[in-house]
């Protein structure tokens, strides 16, 4: 019995790893959350169970207490049970609760990185996170903060050159004000709706004006100067197709 | 004639994603800088020609102009061209300056992602970058700071929950000795060689204490709470393999 916790990278089906695509060849038992995209189920065989625990966002399916007790049973079942995530793992993808039930169940396991969509969106755009003499940190931090997070609430205050937040547009009005207090309003921004699959989108703005435009999420929302060469990116490769 | 910027991942042949495999199937050149793993060329075909236009840390191959130069030849002569860098093409990978390269010479190009060694190589050995009501943020930076940078230095004030340090081996002593200036010494801090390859190495410290231990480059410096925890996973990885 082994677990392998797999990240299924940012939604295009071929940005998973051949790592991943090996582990769910030989899975007995598929857990997957949301999925981006579900051709990436094709990869396990016809045989293998299929188990939908997701959770989406205003949507929780299973709480995680559940899910970690049905992945011990089915790895105590089982030879290879795959535990499959969007993006990667362990990037706001709470991998790290399912691997300490493990540890209590005295369970084996590897963990797969998977192409996260804070980086592996804007860079399949042609957006560049990091920028020489522009841009050399960027932050990544989760736009819906968890209400039982002990003692600390986020702080915008962030320094990095460019800040990079996943589950960003619930809360985008309250967290670009927080972040006005700490970078001029007029930076650049931009949303990314849908990353990666059919339908994707590009928003810019400021962070004055960003929470005006109209932004279905999911979707990422990028701030930094990085947003403002892009532009000039975006609308070449526009001009190219 | 396609340029395709293409990610190559942390090491692990087998963390390239299935779009570059595809992209790299179909190269008539592969421009290549150093990668950690060189199995990856064998998803070029045997006619494709393989131009190592490589750096290394400390070793400079070739100057960022001429590999535009040659980039842009290759271009134009071939249909299809891959440029393949480790990890991810714009997480420290100066995919934006070859970016802007092709553009101005007005050739066509995609970027397909890679799994950065930022977040694989930890993700990898079960630590979790972020962690519920822990860590709800993490940087990214070089600590190899570009000295042609304009205006600014790295201030080491990074708020966010969990710091990744890319190329910080070299400057080390200094840059935890700033970080000091922000967080706790007896902040946990591991340093991980060779990430997702054979040799892979975890060495654990403090703050205070990481700049003593013996550490080979190239590796990957993780500060913060997670590392803490992680010390769990890590003794129980130990004993159950």
């Amino acid at each position: 019995m082994v677990v392998s916790l797999i990240g299924a990278g940012p939604g295009d089906a071929d940005l998973i790893t051949l790592k991943a695509v090996k582990a769910l060849n030989k899975a007995d038992v598929v857990l997957y959350d949301y999925l981006a995209n579900e051709e990436i189920l094709q990869h396990a065989p016809d045989t293998a169970k299929l188990l939908y625990v997701g959770k989406k966002a205003g949507e929780h399916y299973k709480t995680q207490d559940e899910i970690n007790e049905i992945l011990i049973k089915e790895a105590i079942e089982n030879e290879n049970v795959v535990r499959l995530k969007g993006g990667d793992p362990f990037v706001f993808g709470r991998g790290g609760e399912e691997i300490f039930a493990l540890i209590d169940a005295g369970i084996k396991f590897e963990v797969i990185p998977g192409v996260t969509s804070a980086i592996g969106a804007p860079t399949s755009l042609g957006l560049p996170v990091t920028q020489r003499a522009l841009a050399t940190s960027c932050t990544i931090v989760t736009g819906h903060e968890d209400p039982t997070k002990a003692e600390k609430q986020v702080n915008w205050d962030f320094t990095a050159d460019t800040l990079i937040i996943l589950m960003g547009i619930g809360n985008i009005k309250e967290n670009t004000e927080e972040i006005m207090k700490h970078r001029p309003k007029n930076t650049p921004v931009c949303a990314i709706e849908k990353g990666t699959l059919p339908g994707e989108k590009v928003i810019f703005g400021t962070l004055e004006d960003i929470s005006t435009k109209k932004i279905k999420p999911p979707a990422i929302l990028i701030i930094g100067e990085v947003v403002g060469i892009y532009k000039e990116i975006y609308d070449y490769q526009k001009n190219i197709k």
